[in-house]
């Protein structure tokens, strides 16, 4: 998550420098086709590039809307995921019967809680997560959930036969047990979103189409002044065609909230957050710190 | 669904074909109709068209946004089965007693609940079933669903009856029961949720009216340049009245997402993944593969 | 609903012919008191129209889209009420004990289902209903059904006695009732949804507020043209100004879904499709064909 | 809620008269300033105002979208306590044991709940309660509710106490009592939403914002026309402006629905076909009868 | 929350000062630099400002819907929490048996549910806890939830706590517990909700990508006008960069509702408008007033 401060420059312009070469050297191949060939006198209205470039800049602002929706739905998801982590906290210590045990059963969710969350962030960005499951596991539970081949169902997998045993053991009343395996199934599904924005790329088509609107406009805009004026024409075709891919790009990175990039959603600040919280309520001895940011985004 | 991957031209203009070479005539017509018959002195405003144009971009920056809406909805759908699946299957292991039974009874579910989301795939695709029911289900119960009309409803009754069954038989409390008769009803809502999509067509008044306005741009179009430039009016026209069509024929693509298209919601491949997981959850010997994508995209 | 399929010309054009001929009429008026009050000297800019035909574009966008939205909640709605018929009887057939009364009660229950949702269907368009009842119900049924003034909620109480008596003959426990109870709310809901877009015209502002701005703008093109051009102005104010009038007419025929028109949603036959859906779960011996659509539209 | 009825002139544009008036004289100023401060060879191109008049189009486009949805929100209310209050009634129905005294009950529920549609609605339009109150409760119970703040939630209460003594009773199971409990829960939630509605102005600044720009291009046009024609000027740009008024003040109407005009929510209306349906449902000798619309709005 | 009410001019330009100096010098330098370097010859179509300020008209219309929506969804959460307040309430009033203690033990939930929602607001503005604690608990409490990072999911977690312990005294069945802490589940997803909103700053990006379009466009502009008229140039270009960073301003301010501005959600007035009604409900002796609002705006 990009923070309230100013973005280093490189990081803004990195993603366009291949299309905007692109377009400079198209610009320059338009413009002295247009000179060598002697097309002067074909004079495009204005109006022509104008309507091009109202009909980019609305898919743009749709093409923006919707990138900020995924972003935001990815954001959703993971407050979803905090809240849902405390409930479940304390659904346990509400229903638990208080027993010698009762700490060392909340414990052990607290740490398969905790290592659910970092390890749903790691798997999304494509890390391994080996280590994280060691910080909160036993090594027999982590061989087991790396035999399987989605993890963070592996555990929730755990989490429910955990809480089936503490209802065959009497410990939860069928009520109880079935309220909490709704916030487990809250929890899966929270999960399930997460995968389906990452695994669902925009339509490209959606992209072609933008490029090819942007590169007919380019084409069109030299022939639309009255002066053959190669300083005028290059560099406004390009500063402006820049300018929209500048906007596409924008919203390309937001759309992908899990790609280990700045502007990705901050799964593992939120984790943290989640585990302080978690620690916090069940009297843990030691909490661990807030995460730092990074220099102008959190991860 | 189309992959991040580039997308063969042929897929993305065939749509198109026979519309472009309409537009084309159609140029060829008017600008030819002028020629002849002297109308060159008709010289409309080119703020005209213009305004026609942007009121085309509009209706298509709309429409594209309501397609979008319509596969993203689809998505969403089959994520929610991804989601209800697992919960199905754990809640199974969770409620049900530990018994030398338990794991051959979820087996059964699990047949089932795989079978339900090929055949659910595979219906809505218009596909035959048959040869996937018999992977999943005894000739038996194969034969008696395919008696029936609706083929995803009568696995779903299935399910219902065998639940109903465990209850009767004390294998699950009331609660229990009524708690899987909930995710039943939610996976029912999917299934309902995708015949609505598939069964609706976008009202074809709009498609009407777009292409109305897109044709009537073309008309006007050639009547806004001063000189007669045969060369000039004809490809212009046809360029942007085709970049027109072009988003319009990519909305359609996206908004009839169970067509056996490449830009289809991948229910196939999710549908494996469902089976993956459930059979990983329940200690299956023999977990099938991914399924491997196509060229640019997977279905 | 409109099928995928031609739509008849008249179909389109019916609506706007009176507001068509209104506009051609008015742009003679115009253009003629242009002529003989000798205002030709006043040249507005073209810009002007423009601007006030951008605004009537987005305003009509956004007015398709609400009409759209209105049209697509109502078959959501319809959607939802597919889903829970059938989570009803599964619901019942999953939970009354096995008796050789069972089927005779969830046939009762199938009946009045079918009733209702055809019920439903014909009050929204103010047909008849008497011939329906009889179809599904014994005559006294039918006859206290009629005396009410809302007919699908008084079938929908009927549901809720019968579950009532269920539960206090002991053939549903507690839980079970109450959450049969609960489908039998959301039915209500549905129906609920339905009366509200019934009963809720579309605000009337906002079509006067349109048609104020198109006649503007026809009022305010004729003066841009520098020539006197009759056979070019008045064609083009037509034009324009109806294409904007059908795009508006479309809209309003989409928002009211309910009306017994080609747009309609199609009660009639999702009504047909859960009688089918219904009939076959519970193992009827007749099943009814499907509905055959019309011409272009099903109802 | 405004009828699809045709509606008075004076309705329509008494909202703007003042503001009409206002952009009259304000462009005569202008007008005239250009004119006596020899402003004329100032020719601002016409493109800047019609910027400017898109920008107030597309801002003018989303606020009456914004608006539409508060309206529309708020019928959304109104139309799920129309269920609610059924279900409500219809759960008790379902549930009271069949005693002497089920009637008795059931009908105090539906006085106290046709009190609470009644005074919920005219407490949020400011009138006077008692008189409402006195119409469908005891003395006693009259005086109790108006002692309090906010009387529909004193209502409200009042239905959980006598929830509460019939599960204390015996009469309802816990579970019985517990679902009805929901049922007020869902009818809390919809007062709570409508007095967020009117509790919640819409910001100001946008409002603000809005007139800066209409009054800058009402400012700026009359520089862009190259004679100096009083006539043409001022009619104009009072006409463009005011007609952007029109659409500004239609979205205020629609976007506060509870406040005694027209345009409300019909509040009165719906609790009165709430009464009928209840009253209906639960076998009243005297059923009153439907509100009749006034000339062309319902209340 | 802004007030229906004049606004004062300062605060609603104190925001743009500094960017209205920026643009000002920007203009200034530009029209000179144009001057002195003989640019004169470049006559830019005045199209391009205009396209460009199509593009950021378009930008800011969804810039200001989307800060427009978090703004919504703010008062939204926060008038959820006077529901699910009163529900609680209202629930505990319903379930707890009479008993002696049982006005004492409400009495404890609604001193700290009051405590719990001015808390909340208190932390999201960043404001000190310590006298709103004091205020309505213990000491000893107190002390206990300064201690923790979290304070409004300490006191959470004390609710839940107290209803553990009701449960196990037998004041609370199996069933009304849970249903109690479905609410508690409820108000924690308010406050995640609430946490989301305030730790996500709206993508930067977005915001640099509109000004970039902004100093574009002052950058283009005045190389449009065919005259150099300095006193034409530079209030123009400078009125409607002005204006349009005004819009985005605005934007801001609303898109950011827990920051102590007047634009604010008026948490602390709502807490208080908790506080009457709960008072009310459980007979408490002394109820407070309203808060007053302030000069144009309440908090």
């Amino acid at each position: 998550m990009l923070l309230d401060k100013s973005i280093p420059f490189t990081f803004l312009f990195r993603k366009i420098r291949r299309e905007a070469m692109l377009v400079f050297l198209f610009a320059n191949v338009v413009v002295l086709a247009k000179y060598f060939f002697h097309l002067r006198y074909l004079t495009i209205p204005i109006a022509i590039p104008t309507l091009l470039g109202t009909c980019i800049s609305l898919l743009l602002a749709f093409r923006t809307n919707q990138a900020y929706d995924r972003w935001w739905e990815a954001r959703i998801i993971w407050g979803a995921i905090v809240n849902d982590s405390r409930s479940l906290i304390r659904q346990l210590q509400m229903f638990l019967p208080v027993t010698p045990n009762q700490q060392m059963i909340i414990h052990a969710f607290v740490q398969r809680q905790c290592a659910w969350c970092f390890v749903l962030g790691d798997s999304l960005r494509g890390h391994e997560v080996e280590r994280r499951l060691h910080e909160f596991l036993t090594p027999a539970t982590v061989e087991s959930i790396l035999a399987t081949d989605n993890r963070p169902n592996a555990l929730m997998l755990e989490h429910g036969l955990a809480v089936g045993q503490l209802y065959r053991t009497g410990q939860l009343s069928d009520y109880q047990m079935v309220q909490i395996s709704t916030t487990l199934n809250t929890l899966t599904d929270s999960m399930g979103r997460c995968e389906r924005i990452k695994n669902t790329p925009f339509p490209r088509t959606y992209t072609f189409n933008l490029q090819l609107f942007i590169y007919l406009f380019a084409a069109i805009l030299p022939f639309c002044f009255e002066a053959d004026l190669y300083y005028l024409d290059v560099p406004l075709v390009t500063l402006i065609s820049c300018a929209f891919l500048l906007l596409e790009k924008s919203a390309v990175q937001l759309q992908d909230p899990f790609e280990n990039q700045p502007t990705d959603t901050p799964m593992t600040s939120i984790a943290r957050t989640i585990e302080i919280n978690l620690k916090t309520m069940t009297d843990y001895k030691e909490i661990p710190p807030k995460l730092l940011p990074y220099d102008y985004y959190t991860l």
